[in-house]
């Protein structure tokens, strides 16, 4: 908590119980069905007694109407909450009991349970001010999709298991690669095609232990102490755990140096120079992860050169376009995606910024076979006619898991009930809301944008006084700390070149430009009281 | 497709589009809401326009109730669908268009289509008559708690990004540990904890790779190659899937005969001699998997005694009760956990049999450290007081991916909304149900009951005629087909010491005893049928 906002009272105003007692008229609407609860407890227990009908539909329709009216109620009073949860680690502990009820309570209770004790302990990632990490987008249409998708209830590993769960994500990722132009070896009609993972994490996970295995089926599996894999050192830590996780040795990861001068991109000569090392040095360079759109600013690494650098040396080269790959439905945009035909893997997550609720990871390949070689099964119980006659995909050979859930519906539905040329128009509102932030900083002179924005994050930080960096940096976390305990708005910091900087990222569903104004009118009273101290 | 079936005519009575035609009057309800869709796409276009408005309150509230009111329908008429989908491969891509529309479709138009082009293509997993695999349940409870997951729309990978995700799943996690009493160890107070996972596959993922990065960290990460992995013959692909991506290699991963001597259990001297073998030849055993409910016929590892050889060993041992776990709620289950004391890392999934929506996998460790040792990443951007304190979990760190939702809400409701007596009953009824179809079985001396039931699975087959065991075979392999392109039912095969056997698994949330008497009554046809031929 930061001491300032302590000191102005706002913390105190956010406690838990308070939070609360707030808004006890925008919830009225549960209330209506209060009267049922003795009625429901008697069902609920019934049930007990003789045996639970847990699906019975007439009550999946009355309860699944509550909690939607629960959920659109709390879209209609998110901004009443503060943007970053308040409370303190443990909070919940003392709020629920040590042990599972014996029986039933009834949904009036756990929803006011969700009231008091759940929302409190809720950073809220749809608030249109929530400016912190990448957004996570919800959307109506993606909200259908999920409801749909648990409520059908289906295990798609194998074709068999339901056909339109595999074909739909077939179908989709063709439709989304063709929206991106990815270039045809992307798609489904040949070697290549796309699937769903749960997150960057997994894709570049699933993308690494492909290459990896890829490799030693050529070198031998003794010889995994000498894959090499390259990065720039604005890469994402998923790109280190995928490391960790696939056996890579520490000390063959290269982490290559970005900087100011490119803008915090990858330089090619540096790669090439690095791989040339470890050839000579008899290591075996395998992996190339490249990022459209890096995490602490948002930098494009230029792939065209990159990627020759990794065919000519028969690399494995994967594309984390997790973030800024959505913009790149925009023919505007494209053009930082260029390259991509180089790669062999490319990741964009529908789940961050094209309205498809979490998760929707997008992962594409040119080889589908290198996935099933790396992570197919076959036991009997699972051999049908279908997959034994090779006619289908089986997805669960292109990613850890067994099981997968039902997730091409949520896309499709955004896809289908927006439509392409709105999603465009949805990118864009986001990144001219981001170029008035940045022209609201730079008309700052307490303030300096820190790096050039290409899509919807705005780097930025208040200047050092005499040269001061250290002092810089301090004050930089304080004015962290102090607005997001404001609870007004939740932002997050990185470091670049040692100079720790605010990062405001733009992108939540329901950000409007007010949004924006309202945000930096708080950033910029925190300076002032910060500045004044 | 079965030629039996095509014969008898059942397939043409389940194409595609008569599914549909069957029950016109089942979804008149999504039609009332038809007059709307013109200006409803209008409401679209202007959205396209002008700026898109995704998460529009009301339109959640309206268009969340016509979506649940869809889903409720579909329970309402869930047995007049074939179990398993009868489509052929590729069906859909002929049913749907080669990319996305430019503007928005209305949810009617996306309903229709779900209706004649997905349905068809479902297979139907909540069914009553779905007795494949294992079951996968879905509850109103579970439902619930996945619309408000879903509706928050929260990734909780820090504690931070969301206390209330983390704590809760602490929370829930020791409750259902002490439903299990599970041995303190795996509780949070200490050193261990529990953690969803979104699959068992995930599961031993994990601790494979925590197990795998522990042991290395004591002889050196250039003995990979020495390092064995120990399981039965009967243990899931997953674990084979697991030495895969952790690079053990294959020669190093054995897999113990079980055969029916011991119920196709894993003979703890097997194991001992396997270990000794391997010791001596100067290899590294480091990890153990058993079962508790096996996939082909729930059979039950001793753990008690295998622990104790991993234990004596310094072998990482991990319990795999994804399916039987549930059942060890019910005292007089409980016993085929005993010994879990000696593990070191638990996993049942509350997602096959204990009425919460996939995904839902839970995952005990007894040291949370192995799992922050293999799994942590410290970002800068990712870093906060709270984490920085070292006050609070992050799951992240016990995880392969980065993000995560909020799927303790779900597993939370189902146990608070039905309550640990009635989960129990709930268990109790359909291993009641599986006396019920093996005493049928049993009565038929065309049939044998193959391996003793312990849980809600019954392994059976047609009996050999002339001890011919390889026509024995096929007729059971006809006898499958048959019966699941009967669209009645849907079960699969497995083979055990070479025979083929059907498997009979009961789980279904709707599944009653005349669903039971109906299935086996198409069986028996389907197998007098065949024995005429």
């Amino acid at each position: 908590m930061g001491e300032g906002s302590i000191n102005k009272g706002y913390y105190r105003l956010y406690l838990p119980i308070n939070t609360i007692e707030l808004k006890p008229k925008l919830f009225t609407k549960l209330y209506k069905h209060e009267l049922k609860a003795t009625q429901e407890k008697q069902e609920m227990e019934n049930g007990s007694r003789n045996v639970l009908k847990p699906m019975d539909s007439e009550q999946l329709r009355e309860y699944g109407h509550r909690m939607v009216d629960f959920v659109a109620d709390y879209y209609k009073t998110i901004e009443s909450f503060p943007v970053r949860s308040q409370v303190q680690p443990g909070y919940l502990h003392n709020l629920l009991p040590d042990s599972a009820p014996d029986h039933p309570d009834t949904l009036e209770q756990v929803l006011e349970d969700v009231k008091t004790k759940i929302l409190p302990g809720v950073t809220h990632w749809q608030s249109p001010s929530f400016f912190a990490f990448y957004p996570s987008n919800s959307s109506v249409a993606g909200f259908l999709g999920d409801i749909l998708s648990t409520g059908l209830g289906i295990v798609g590993f194998s074709w068999i298991t339901s056909p339109a769960a595999t074909e739909l994500e077939i179908i989709v990722l063709d439709w989304l690669a063709k929206l991106l132009n990815l270039p045809e070896q992307f798609l489904s009609e040949g070697n290549g095609g796309g699937v769903i993972q749960g997150s960057a994490s997994e894709s570049v996970h699933v993308a690494m232990t492909a290459a990896r295995d890829k490799v030693l089926r050529r070198v031998g599996k003794n010889a995994l102490g000498k894959l090499v894999v390259y990065s720039s050192d604005q890469t994402h830590s998923s790109l280190q755990k995928a490391c960790q996780i696939a056996g890579i040795h520490p000390e063959n990861c290269r982490v290559l140096k970005a900087d100011s001068s490119t803008n915090y991109t990858l330089r090619p000569e540096l790669l090439q120079e690095a791989v040339s090392r470890d050839l000579e040095a008899g290591l075996i360079p395998f992996f190339l992860g490249a990022n459209v759109g890096t995490t602490s600013s948002g930098a494009v690494d230029p792939l065209a050169s990159l990627g020759k650098i990794a065919n000519r040396n028969e690399m494995w080269f994967h594309v984390d376009a997790a973030y800024a790959g959505s913009a790149c439905i925009c023919p505007e945009y494209r053009q930082y995606i260029d390259g991509v035909e180089t790669a062999d893997s490319f990741n964009m997550n529908a789940h961050k910024w094209l309205l498809t609720n979490f998760d929707c990871s997008l992962l594409w390949v040119k080889d589908q076979s290198t996935l099933t070689e790396a992570f197919s099964t076959n036991p009997e119980y699972l051999q049908n006619k279908a997959s034994q006659a090779n006619l289908v995909v089986d997805y669960k050979d292109w990613q850890i898991a067994l099981s997968r859930r039902f997730r091409s519906l949520k896309l499709w539905m955004v896809l289908r009930l927006y439509g392409a040329e709105t999603l465009k128009n949805y990118i864009r509102n986001h990144i001219k809301l981001a170029t008035v932030f940045e022209q609201l900083v730079s008309q700052d002179p307490n303030f300096e944008v820190i790096t050039p924005r290409i899509f919807s994050l705005v780097c930025f930080r208040m200047v050092p006084v005499d040269n001061d960096e250290k002092k810089c940096n301090d004050r930089n976390r304080e004015l962290l700390e102090a607005v997001n305990s404001s609870g007004k708005l939740f932002i997050i910091h990185t470091a670049l070149s040692g100079k720790i900087f605010l990062r405001f990222s733009i992108g939540a569903p329901l950000t409007e430009e007010k949004h924006i104004k309202e945000a930096w009118k708080v950033i910029q009273e925190e300076a002032s009281y910060l500045l004044r101290k």
